[in-house]
């Protein structure tokens, strides 16, 4: 029983695995015939419905047409039932059967020698032609605080001889979040106006934003729901993930120092909140679990926050960068730059956690609900995965190659997040990029 | 310009007008013709879709065989395409002039001496044979803390020398709840069970959560919508509001304490929220608007959030009721207790203060979002809106009148709000029961 609740390698995971579609094929591709991701898309600039899609190198598999076309078996084919307009939320809701079930077929048709090349092939738009949607209505977005490095850093900015909270390390804290305005990624925003009041204020002003900063995040994608009253324990929450996106929480920290007493972040964080468009899913990501320990010293969780499966692979060996491609960049043709590199492995609390914690109390979770996990730094200052962590609270600018210089945000930002799983003995799979822009502020 | 942004009076209004439906010309109906409040609605045990429908005494208009039956002049029977199954999303983002269209030919069709008496005789169901769901689908629910003698009361139990924060008088606090687990009038739940922690427990412990409570609340249902990074004008504001419900927003106060710091309020709050199944128009309101104005000594609000029309009728007179109603008492057969009467007249912020606020950013609204008024408390302490300020947070117990006592809600305990306009020279509007009931927890 080493796996009980997790899902099981198959043939789909074998690393010598190659598609008929080349571009899957080269090594560094986020998308090889392991990965298929799945996601909705249309051609860019059209006026379609959006529909599912899986992506395969540089290519999508448009499952719409693949189905109509009989490359799908039957069974495969009703599982799609409900999703024709872009929306998945009734594909994830039949859980990891029919996930597995599309991710079979798939393998199979996308293989080199498979007999279904030549009808699938007429199925593919290349990803260059293609945009994307939010993958399914997001009933209810939930944001945790799962980073303890983060949650340290930006605590001690606060309170020195308290960083962390004396419920940090007892309960998965979380809070709800603003699904209007998850957008896909290339999204972009003006620059929030907001009340801010600084310390030597004598009364609060509105204006633009002036500590804009990004978090870098991953999003967990709730595939089968329960009941109302109804907790998921432990040993069965994975059975309701579906899979995995990147995700930026933009954070304005001046608005959130004024508001966020006693109630918690509202309009320091709901004005944009972008997530990559490929969901990798748990059967993806299964070969790069890894245990999940507690550091010696800390307590261990109380039972319903823990199972043995969790313990032997709760954790997700994702390696996450986050890059900056400022104007000045874009003006001079430079590539975007790494600020920092950190791992999802050093996150306090797991998936399984998040699912079991936010249910306890009978709260129903549904298909296409979204949980972030908290902004994702590692253990060394260079790991931080905010500004607000990197410049010390903007009191230590960074130095980009270029000279230029940033606390927080600057209009024209972009910020782009990665991530990907590698591990001896299987294919590297990626999550594409998470792309978001900050425009300037309006009127 | 007195009433810029404000639903003005019309014939619908006038308090003369009687209804063929009987029961509506009582002067304590909850509706009467002057009313018209919106919802979805079945036959009870049934499994039909929801409908749309609108209460008239102790009728419901089913406004699709309305529609049907040619009852609906054609540029008003085109205004409900899309709410077919029971979700007035689509009703609800036309606006105004869809509601005020609807409302003008119902009052005609109900009227003494209708014409249409004969044949829209034909669409009406006893209330007392329907049931009801949540009337839209709530993209997104937000809740307020606009009630300053609740902030007021509860701050005085944690910071007796500084009971309300800095932020109060100058932000509207709010923040984003669960929509997953907001259901309608008749809701039961089992008690939440969660991770408390007593000042003198070493670690904390799952357990059903000791210290249950209800919070009286007023519900805005947005009409239609804005675009991310628009955000909504005073002066308009109000052209976003749909209409008013009452809603209890359950608290478990234990669990809050605990989980609360430092992203706000999360499992204590999301396992329950309910409430009543009829939307009250901002137009069957429009009588009952009030002035606005901030107690002397008061800072005066940004520009962002103040408006000559805000000043002048911002306010909104709504009567509100909590009502008790234990088993023991269901069991003698004795009728529910007041608990508390209050008035949203004490609110410290407006409507369309909330929707101004919350749009500054950028971020977008939809129709059918809910926001949540926070608990209306009045002035004086036996106007308190929850438990916790009425047994001074559990320290002084309530006695009922059958001589049981109340600190928190115990198992079987249902909650009633009610609400009403009383103004003379109109008629008596009510918004009719909002009932829920707490059941024991499970397992």
């Amino acid at each position: 029983m080493m796996r009980p609740t997790l899902a099981p390698l198959d043939f789909t995971h074998d690393a010598s695995l190659n598609s008929w579609v080349e571009s899957a094929n080269t090594p560094d591709s986020d998308f090889p015939i392991q990965n298929l991701p799945i996601g909705v898309f249309r051609r860019a600039g059209s006026l379609e419905f959006f529909r599912p899609g899986v992506a395969i190198g540089e290519q999508i598999v448009d499952l719409l047409a693949a189905r109509a076309a009989g490359v799908l078996p039957a069974d495969v084919a009703v599982t799609l039932n409900g999703c024709e307009r872009g929306e998945l939320n009734a594909f994830m809701a039949q859980g990891r059967v029919a996930r597995v079930a599309l991710r079979q077929a798939l393998s199979q048709a996308l293989r080199e020698g498979s007999s279904q090349q030549t009808v699938l092939n007429t199925c593919l738009m290349p990803q260059a032609s293609a945009e994307y949607a939010v993958p399914c209505r997001i009933g209810d977005y939930t944001d945790f605080y799962t980073g303890i490095h983060h949650a340290t850093t930006v605590g001690k900015l606060f309170r020195p001889d308290q960083p962390l909270m004396p419920n940090y390390k007892w309960v998965p804290i979380g809070y709800h979040g603003r699904t209007s305005s998850i957008g896909v990624s290339g999204q972009a925003f003006p620059r929030p106006k907001g009340q801010t009041k600084g310390p030597n204020d004598e009364v609060p002003v509105l204006r633009p934003s002036q500590r804009l900063d990004y978090e870098l995040e991953l999003g967990v994608f709730v595939g089968q729901g329960n009941a109302l009253g109804e907790p998921i324990a432990m040993d069965q929450a994975e059975d309701h993930a579906f899979g995995l996106v990147l995700l930026n929480d933009w954070s304005a920290r001046d608005l959130q120092a004024w508001e966020y007493q006693p109630l918690g972040p509202f309009l320091s964080k709901n004005f944009a909140s972008t997530i990559s468009p490929w969901i990798v899913t748990m059967e993806a990501l299964a070969p790069f679990r890894a245990p999940f320990v507690r550091p010696e010293g800390d307590p261990q969780p109380l039972p319903y926050l823990d199972s043995d499966g969790n313990r032997l692979q709760g954790g997700l060996d994702v390696e996450l960068d986050v890059l900056i491609e400022t104007q000045a960049m874009r003006d001079a043709g430079l590539a975007p730059q790494c600020l920092s590199q950190s791992s999802y492995r050093d996150a306090y609390w797991t998936v399984a956690q998040m699912l079991a914690h936010h249910t306890v109390n009978g709260c129903n979770l549904q298909p296409g609900d979204l949980l972030g996990s908290g902004t994702q730094s590692g253990p060394r200052p260079e790991q931080a995965g905010s500004l607000l962590e990197l410049t010390s609270g903007g009191k230590n600018a960074l130095t980009l190659a270029n000279g230029e210089t940033r606390t927080f945000l600057q209009d024209g930002d972009a910020i782009i997040l990665r991530g990907h799983c590698d591990r001896s003995g299987f294919r590297r799979i990626g999550f594409g990029d998470c792309r978001g822009q900050v425009l300037a502020a309006r009127g």
